[in-house]
């Protein structure tokens, strides 16, 4: 609902900059274009603008990856101001200009939740076997450690884990996490996600239509992008917690803690993944190596005020 | 510099978005009216916006100081979840309705830093007697530990203690503080910055002007001032780890950590400071409450992420 809401939010904001000059359809996915297909639409111009995240694109350009959200990556702060203000964002244009797409962050979910189980994961044999839905890099993560990463279009997933089709399923947080009822097909819920720790979404435009449009429709454009970024990390902040109280105390969901063994586990595997990737693809090696060499700054600075805050020394 | 280039940007992207239709002319502090006026003229019309951050209008309206920075409060993904989606805004709107001024966020400097000291402070004892420039709650509570809390103007902040007439003094973080050569007139360095976990910038525009605005434009100014909020935050967590090195590695800067025991002993003076305000005055009541109830609720969600991803097990 949030990111639909975004959709809708951005294109009414900007109608009213614009005073009408330039109003904006939204179509659900598969209403204009097949799920995960506007990629390709935007980029031929069937549609002019998408949203999506950018990590669905990956069969297109692997890189595409980095820019939604990366296993055992960035926070949703650290992420954003990689983007915004630490080179991200020229890399992602840069990536996008030969497919004749202009991207740009339009929301962050924040934290995700690690998924919905159908057993306990106490170690990482557990996750052997185990077939889960899960895109990205972190599906190629859960393969490594021995189980099937497998992409079911959203209307399915529900049905494929009360049946069995699936044993897991990660989809985003407590509060559209909940709207998907997963809560009646799988006891536990587990936190956190280590894959998804803040996924940006785009809003990917047709460059040679952006690239027409007067300077002040261009600038409209980004700035109500950059106001949903915001206001959907804000929104998410806001309702997961409620909706994690529900399915604790109305629905009996068992919410479950990685354990740490299980975590580390799991990072080994991610850095083999990315390792893998990056010798094997020269664009995501440099977006890569913008986004690590961030992280490593950013972190010096968070260290000093978020890490304690969230010690408990300044709780 | 951040802080000065938000309220340019805005400006720019305001007279951008409007083709020009609105124009704003930026000043500095003191160029048109006496540097922390700004309240009253943006009020009474002599400017029709300002740019500052609202716990400077403590004498105005004492619960503005939780529109911009709490002691031991929320840090700022927390804090614009409560502005943005948790009625934070509202509340500040119908605080500054009768005083004929429309607020909004502007920006966001994230975690700052505890200050400069001439000594260490190795116990809450340290406090006592020391001359401080601290403004707002922070500066009640260095009074309870019994220190002294002294306003300078930005301007006298240097010389005064260079000459020795403060022993301490807090501004933002280090890349604003760099700038501001405080290193070269004391050796000590604190971090976290517990009275200014995260402080928002505010935008206050004259009420009277606002609503006789076509929608379009107030649009535009509010879609404006949120880009520049989430702009501030990824510029500060951009640039304060490369300043804080250059002050550690050139300028021999003693970076020290508040000890738990002095963080606890203040907290302690937080909770009486802020008890004792909102005993005494109706509105921040009403404001802590809606702060202290979404901090809870809030906190039981970021808990299952955030809190993980500082505690080492996601890093």
């Amino acid at each position: 609902p949030i990111l639909q809401e975004s959709a809708n939010l951005v294109s009414q904001w900007i109608e009213e900059m614009s005073e009408g000059r330039m109003k904006i359809t939204v179509y659900a996915g598969g209403e204009l274009i097949p799920a995960l297909e506007g990629f390709e639409a935007v980029s031929q111009g069937v549609a002019e603008m998408g949203h999506g995240a950018s990590y669905y694109w990956a069969g297109k350009a692997a890189a595409t990856q980095f820019f939604s959200s990366v296993p055992f990556g960035m926070n949703a702060q650290q992420m954003m101001a990689w983007i915004y203000s630490g080179g991200g964002l020229e890399l992602w244009e840069e990536l996008y200009a030969p497919f004749n797409l202009v991207p740009m962050p339009v929301g962050n979910t924040g934290f995700q939740m690690g998924g919905w189980f159908n057993k306990e994961i106490n170690t990482a044999e557990d996750i052997q076997g185990l077939k889960m839905r899960i895109p990205g890099l972190g599906g190629k993560v859960i393969s490594k450690a021995g189980g099937s990463a497998i992409l079911s279009p959203l209307g399915e997933i529900y049905t494929n884990l009360e049946r069995g089709v699936i044993d897991a399923t990660e989809w985003i947080g407590p509060y559209h996490d909940h709207l998907m009822g997963f809560y009646k097909a799988a006891d536990y819920y587990y936190y956190p996600g280590w894959h998804e720790p803040a996924t940006v979404t785009e809003l990917m435009i047709n460059k040679s239509a952006f690239d027409g449009l007067p300077t002040y429709l261009q600038n409209i454009i980004r700035t109500a992008a950059a106001r949903s970024t915001h206001w959907v990390l804000s929104e998410f902040d806001a309702k997961n917690n409620e909706y994690l109280q529900k399915l604790v105390n109305e629905e009996n969901v068992k919410l479950r803690r990685f354990p740490d063994s299980v975590l580390t586990t799991l990072r080994g595997y991610s850095t083999e993944v990315i390792e893998e990737l990056i010798e094997t693809d020269a664009p995501s090696k440099k977006v890569y190596e913008s986004f690590a060499a961030f992280r490593k700054k950013v972190g010096g600075w968070t260290d000093l005020g978020e890490k304690i805050y969230y010690s408990g020394a300044l709780g």
